[in-house]
């Protein structure tokens, strides 16, 4: 929370073309007239010399106070051994749940329309566990790591935000088959929680099987809730079916409410600072945290505008085939606010 | 091999409708004059005595002298602890390679026209180790395994694929920023397999971009090879993008060139024994395993009927939109021959 009625947020415009787009997603803000004000923080390829982290305290303490953020993209630092800042993010903040809502975009044509899904991720643990070695020379081993606790939280989530946004059905996404206890323990969780919310149908779906259902027919499933790596693939596959990570948000959800809303694309620093980047997946995201906040006609009227500035098709980026540089975008977005 | 110039290859018509796609199959090798003959195995839901298995020693002894076979699809046993009877054989055959051609059928519009592309999926260990244990009560790991003999090996294979294939290029699907052991030695083995092999083309693609990729331009790719999970995952995503398991071949390979050819499909008990099934993916499983004798004049002969056939439209079993029975479609094709 801020002063005079306003919110504060974090923001972590990150590296490349981070800071062009994070500067969109302000711009039509203000002209918009949300009521939030930014606590600007750099997170990126650069140490913190208190923490000895590329994560700096003072920008995962503004998180932690303020319980809501939006961030670019980031490079991971260059050199042996460095850990992915999008990992030490989940980790730091305590990220449990990635939440992609993955929606048709009118403007833009792929060949699928009318997806209209959302992909819950556990996000802490499973094969992302870092546990691994080498059992002898030439044998290799990797744990995934399963708990009830992780489990039961993000299935929890996902029948929560299945009720809070007027969807209808839970897939719970596996290969129960092959790995019987890891992910037998997260449908076990899963089918826990669907029985306490009887109003939403549930439905369990093997992961081979739920990509070739996704490709043959997208519109078969609404929120599907999965482990941390199948997340991972299903999230970027059904991102494919609408356009690409550059047209999808994505949000980050820890405990008590905290969230951290995100662009999952790269970087880019081929086109950084040519005002060529295109703000779609970070304003998306940073619509997402207005619907975290509840403030629900703002997320509306931003989300409109930017649909309506992609269907015009006058000033589009050159991923989306247009021509237009960033700030013409971002104008068109604002004058149709 | 056989006697007086023709060979002799197992077969496995399988449960459900397996007998019926299984017939079709004999008939148009017959009608195309492919000098095979069949030696016929049940392998199925019924216990052999012999070896306690549901896998039957005299079918397993019959690929191995044979060193070709075709199999219909298999129900998994019903009662706890039953182990998949498709694991089984990928067991006692060492069946550690599993191909999967993916080819846009001309007749059967999908979302996706020109997709030619191969999926080569180490069929042996990885996630499918069986080795799984709870920690503590809520806490449970699987191991994920992966050795440099069966990384080699099916790198190897996928190498010799592409050249005798005629194909360009292999990349190799991984998560080796997070599993940086096991799949790093799986990209490791790959790339000495490339370096001895210059004149095809190597790539390297961490499965959640390719799985985008693959949903917004199939043709992107040539030939894929990875871990077994990720083949699982990924030859299903595949196989949807051309029309579905009813439509797709698959052939399973082991040591000295031993092959075993089979629908991946299920036994669609809904349809067994009334004449409804499409018996095309065992079809092209078959053309596979002739491709595989390098018998290609018949291969090509007995797949250009069956396109054929579905490019015309008469004749077309239920799933494919016509109402023609298996034995109407298989007359069709034969009359093509
Ligand atoms: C960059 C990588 C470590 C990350 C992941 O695997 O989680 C990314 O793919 C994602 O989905 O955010
Ligand atoms: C039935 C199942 C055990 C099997 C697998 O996971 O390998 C299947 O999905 C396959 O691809 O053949």
């Amino acid at each position: 929370s801020g002063s005079g009625g306003s919110i504060t947020a974090t923001l972590f415009p990150g590296d490349g073309i981070g800071p062009e787009i994070a500067a969109s997603v302000k711009q039509i803000f203000k002209a918009a007239g949300v009521p939030i004000e930014w606590e600007e923080h750099y997170v990126g390829t650069t140490l913190d010399p208190k923490t000895g982290s590329f994560v700096t305290y003072d920008s995962m303490e503004s998180v932690r106070k303020y319980g809501i953020g939006l961030k670019g993209p980031m490079a991971t630092p260059i050199g042996k051994g460095h850990k992915s800042l999008n990992l030490t993010l989940r980790k730091e903040l305590g990220l449990y749940a990635n939440v992609r809502p993955c929606l048709s975009i009118p403007g833009y044509k792929t060949r699928y329309d009318n997806v209209d899904l959302v992909t819950i991720r556990e996000n802490t643990e499973g094969e992302y566990s870092g546990l691994e070695h080498q059992v002898v020379k030439g044998v290799v081993e990797s744990l995934k790591i399963i708990t009830r606790q992780a489990s039961m939280r993000v299935a929890e989530y996902a029948f929560h935000y299945a009720k809070t946004n007027g969807r209808k059905r839970v897939s719970a996404i596996h290969k129960a088959n092959i790995m019987k206890k890891t992910d037998g323990l997260f449908l076990q969780c899963c089918r826990e929680v669907a029985e306490q919310n009887p109003e939403i149908v549930y439905e369990e779906v093997i992961i081979d099987n739920c990509c070739m259902m996704l490709v043959k027919n997208p519109a078969l499933f609404d929120v599907l809730v999965m482990p941390n790596l199948y997340g991972d693939i299903i999230s970027d596959l059904c991102a494919g079916l609408i356009g690409g990570l550059g047209l999808t948000p994505s949000g980050n959800i820890g405990d008590n409410g905290l969230a951290l809303m995100e662009a999952v694309h790269g970087t880019a620093p081929d086109i950084a600072g040519k005002n060529k980047a295109n703000p779609t997946a970070l304003l998306l995201s940073a619509v997402m945290m207005l619907r975290h906040l509840n403030m629900n006609e703002q997320a509306e009227k931003i989300q409109s505008a930017v649909l309506k500035t992609i269907e015009e098709g006058k000033y589009l980026t050159g991923d989306l085939g247009g021509n237009a540089g960033t700030t013409e975008y971002t104008n068109a977005v604002c004058e149709k606010l």
